[in-house]
């Protein structure tokens, strides 16, 4: 496995492989890997002859009152996972070659970014598709793997994909999950004994909801009541949204049909935990 | 000469030319072709094995009160001179395909922009960047050609493949001047016979201004004010601007030094003259 720091040499090394006839495979992280990260190593594994994977905790998409100094980094736990994981390369710049110069070009994010949790995160997608853009050239992927866990982010990412014309096709990955249910993330560790328990009811919540359409119900807010009645009555949790949108359009419907997301955000008492799923009516 | 109107054509013709190991020249446009984009053609054509030319009037770039509908177009011409300069490939796509949808992402101008002709044009180069970003991803060239008569957008274009880490050079290539030193311009024939004999001042008191920097001069000020008296002595045109900036920056200077750009604009009875110089000091 090769650790690539230098922008050109990660641009240079692509377009050899490249003219090679080689396809790429990409990871986009911020480090800190865990079981969803390598989800995405193994689907790119599985389809392109070569993995990228890069390490970079992206100043641009944190807010100013945002954790981007305490965001966890562990390079040689990532490098160790990553090579296990069969990644052929860790892309890992630094913020002064990716930001030399205050920016003079940006990429904005037009839509699809005032709800769910982007609603409170005022400016994170366009550092996000910003910092895409730039990565997606530095690495010339064929494909880029994104998981489902964030789709509010897959939506955006889709939305850059189509509208820049990037010769790149977005994989969506499902959400990894514990055996009962639990979407996986590192913010579980933070749930009390208590709240470990009664965590599954969120994907339980997110089934029920999905029943009820499938059973005929097309109004949305009758959905959402069911949904959020079956979190406040199982768990100790507090709502932060139980929202319903058109996927990947993110827009309001007064009328199930389509492919839609239904999406929950609860806080417990020192982890927040968010969850979704999409399917078509 | 193969024309384009495809998308996916273009990015798929690309796509194999690199796999071949074909370098690609790339001269965008918006049609209604002139000796100007000839002299991009040519440049391009002496450096990479295939040549594209896009013709795509953007919609995205014309002001509410701009000339969007009026803008000259004539494919038909267009078509016989890129044939007859070694053109490859015309690349001509359709605003229905270009923007199918309402953009989700867009890609903005920050800086460079509030000075020269940009101040009375807010957005412009916003649709310029985002236009390019596609039209760099659709047609992937190894160059793209630009001509310095517009040196405002060559400063912004350098920093959008810069700030994005386009896998790209820009070549930047010299106004082209009539015998006398007019720039070329499709606006010249708007200009009656006695501005026609006057306007190659402007060229001369670029070159005015250019020698009294050569000879010492470094107050920014007493070079516009002498450019200015110049083209009030010798032309009957109403001044727009006479600025100097550092370049590509375009930021204002107090001393001059470094790389600069010495430009003008020039309102005559019918039409509105630009030209510039850069040069070191």
């Amino acid at each position: 496995m090769k650790i690539i720091r230098n922008l050109q040499e990660m641009q240079q090394t692509s377009q050899k492989l490249k003219l090679e006839g080689k396809t790429i495979g990409f990871v986009p992280t911020m480090g800190y890997l865990h079981e969803g990260h390598m989800s995405l190593v193994k689907n790119a594994r599985n389809e392109n002859d070569i993995v990228v994977v890069s390490i970079f905790v992206n100043p641009l998409q944190f807010g100013p009152n945002e954790d981007f100094e305490s965001y966890p980094r562990d390079f040689e736990r990532d490098e160790k996972m990553a090579k296990e994981n069969g990644v052929d390369i860790i892309f890992y710049p630094s913020s002064e070659e990716m930001y030399p110069n205050e920016l003079t070009v940006q990429a904005v994010a037009l839509r699809r970014t005032d709800v769910l949790c982007g609603k409170s995160r005022v400016g994170h997608f366009d550092g996000v598709v910003t910092v895409l853009t730039k990565l997606f050239h530095l690495v010339m992927p064929n494909k880029a793997y994104f998981g489902m866990k964030d789709a509010q982010q897959v939506a955006i990412v889709e939305g850059l994909i189509q509208d820049f014309n990037f010769p790149i096709e977005l994989v969506r990955v499902e959400t990894v999950r514990e055996h009962d249910g639990l979407a996986k993330s590192s913010r579980n560790v933070y749930l009390t004994e208590k709240e470990r328990k009664e965590a599954p009811q969120l994907y339980k919540a997110l089934q029920l909801g999905k029943k009820l359409i499938e059973e005929g119900e097309r109004n949305p807010n009758t959905v959402v009541d069911a949904v959020r009645r079956h979190i406040e009555q199982h768990t100790s949790g507090t709502i932060d949204y139980v929202e319903i949108y058109s996927y990947p359009q993110l827009t309001p419907l007064t009328e199930l049909n389509g492919h839609v997301i239904l999406a929950i955000a609860v806080k417990f008492s020192k982890a927040r935990l968010i969850d979704n799923m999409t399917f078509t009516v």
